[in-house]
């Protein structure tokens, strides 16, 4: 137990993928935070770890079902008790699928609102009553347009977008005066990813302009939303490249 | 098959309790439309029914499980089959459960969305597929004010209510310009109900001031949203009584 | 002073131009009420006021400057001496003239709140004071898209319908407890008018496709909200073609 | 000339007063900017410069009627021939003043406007012409939760609010591809001032718990957005205390 010993502080990235959730752990883990990440499958999150570590950060992987609360409570648990309290929680799974409505399956809607929205009630639910317990912690969800309006083609993405900040409002109204901070980050943009440079090469070609939201950045932005003090927190921001419509 | 062949429109009420849901099949019975409502249980609909059969209407009663797709695709396709096209629906399923973030179960969560926001997208996506080859129809939501700000309290409401207006939204956007009319009302204060005369009784006692909404009045509002000539549709209206705060 | 024996109720409607004002005046002159109706020239309104009176309506057109305060103070005075208690308000004075930022004078600026916004406060502040004293009336405001939210080149009208929307809004959480019922209309989209005909011929085509909001339509809505009893009353719906883009 | 030869960068805090401005000031000069500050009296503004001159740092005070156009332009004028190209403008200036909308007199309803919106247009529009023809700088906005909705007694306030959101959200929106940062903070609780102090003892007595917003946090936000790379741009934040009932 020398982590509880060292009184190092923690932070959990759910949904940790290869641009915004990765980047967030390395920020925290650059502020000596041990990093804690999930995704599905635990053998992605090897690149994530190996990264912290090897720039002298302290990180661990968890293979966890998000979506799953038995192993959601699990997890929180194993953290716990093994590393020490969590101090910032940060939900980042998103599943942007666009579908008109008149093609949307049932499953589909259903998967894109559990992966999107009741993943994030189940983690944050599980981390907020170990941090009432302690009367701190922050917790941060990721946004996006979607969560603001509804957009053709957009129903279910959406709908989960829409329901987390929901929880995320509703979680703010009644964690803020237990101190904890609470906050939803709106991202509007493409981000830097594979998947743009993939399927929009027109837009990852402005990315030489600042076209495309770059993973660090939208980090910072995380770790200011944590750094905070009191007096003067931030329930929500937009995050948008300069040259974006909106 | 004389309703076919005396063209009488349909309106599919889904949800059809006692106040708001059945005041709107009754209000559009009084107009000629064959008012079709459902609840889960068959019996507590025969009251419904039959009052709007004695004032000389048309009204079918349907046991349904709104959550359940092959039940939805089934009911739709009766009604179109056997009564005729579907002209209006009205999605009313409400689950008004709040409960602290920290207590709220996983169970329950799922519950409230299925209830209130799953079932809402299943009817109305069945509805639309009917309506856009036919090119027209209308298709409207009941709302609340958690469906446009989350409170303490209230994380899994606000979650299914911000899903259900982020649907109505898309589907506003998308089927607009296929001639289907989406509206949203958001409901901002107390229904006369048996439940607010049980549980809010001096809440209820403002009713002889006009405190509580009237049922009736509601309804009043879905057929005007209704009627409206499409080259002035209404997305989005609220009802409140005069005196409530807001 | 017949009309006073007559107990027949006022409509005054400020801003009633060729369109959506003079449907609005036209509508309520319909259902029985003596519409007032203003302009800043006297000789624009007789069109109006011969067509209402020749419909068997009664109409009485005042020239007034609605940014003038003692004008205005004046008028409402007269109204309400001469003919009778005002009933209904309705403020409808646009002013939508896009312009850069870059370029917009201090002037326009001002010009464009001082019309759009400013007579609406004086308006329905003066009239607010009468109806007050009878604990009733409707006070009505037209508002668009520039009201809830800012586009490039609009800062200067989106400045006065926000500010407008903001009037609505103050007025209705404050004066509905007093029986009054303030409430904002959003219209979305092009109105069929002399303006649009002459300077967007392509959207105007659109009009035998309802593509365009006719005045009328319009007009039964303001008539509507004013018409919803006081269990049920509505702050703000928004109205647009079916095919508009939003 | 000697600081356009130091390639010192310029902040223009129009509303520099003894709180949320001053601090403003105070925290880009502390980053190496020179800290040009206007009031209406220039003698308030000695305190301010002496302060940030005994820091270390460069500061000018501005006596200016920021409502006053010719003012305004020969201020611009005079700080970017003398000192060198504003960088960073920030817009602070408030008129919180609740009255009843029956209350309401036009010349004060006209003031508030003047003060907090009028003149927040006309620096902005002066400052942005010479932003963009050099194609960077920041523009901020000082915004309150009277920004976003209105309130009985607040009519006033809420639309000079609204309006001043309006200008933020359409220069942002018109600026921003020019690579102009446009943002707007939402001040939503009581600030640590004198004001506060001696008119809400109660709630100032919350200060050692955090309960009132500390200018020098706010001035931090301010810094922060300014320093945002501009792939990912904050239009929109808020700020309020923990234990804030929103």
């Amino acid at each position: 137990m020398t982590t509880a010993i060292n009184n190092k502080k923690i932070v959990l990235v759910v949904g940790a993928g290869d641009a915004t959730g990765g980047a967030i752990a390395k920020r925290f883990a650059r502020e000596g935070y041990i990093a804690c990440v999930t995704r599905r499958s635990a053998d992605k999150l090897q690149p994530l770890v190996a990264s912290i570590t090897a720039s002298g950060g302290e990180a661990h992987g968890f293979a966890c079902d998000a979506r799953n609360e038995e192993d959601v409570i699990a997890l929180i648990e194993q953290i716990e008790t093994e590393l020490g309290p969590i101090e910032a929680f940060v939900f980042n799974i998103g599943a942007n699928v666009p579908c008109s409505i008149l093609e949307e399956t049932a499953r589909k809607y259903f998967k894109i609102w559990e992966m999107a929205c009741f993943s994030g009630f189940l983690n944050a639910r599980e981390v907020a009553k170990r941090m009432v317990t302690r009367q701190r912690g922050t917790i941060l969800f990721t946004g996006a347009t979607a969560g603001l309006r509804g957009a053709a083609g957009f129903a279910a993405f959406a709908g989960a977008k829409h329901g987390i900040r929901a929880l995320a409002q509703s979680m703010a109204r009644e964690l803020g005066p237990m101190n904890i901070h609470v906050a939803h980050v709106v991202v509007d943009g493409a981000i830097d990813t594979d998947f743009i440079r993939d399927n929009f090469p027109e837009k990852y070609a402005t990315k030489d302009q600042d076209g495309i939201l770059n993973p660090e950045h939208i980090a910072d932005n995380y770790w200011y939303l944590h750094s905070q003090p009191r007096d003067a927190w931030t329930f929500e921001l937009d995050l948008r490249p300069w040259n974006e419509r909106w």
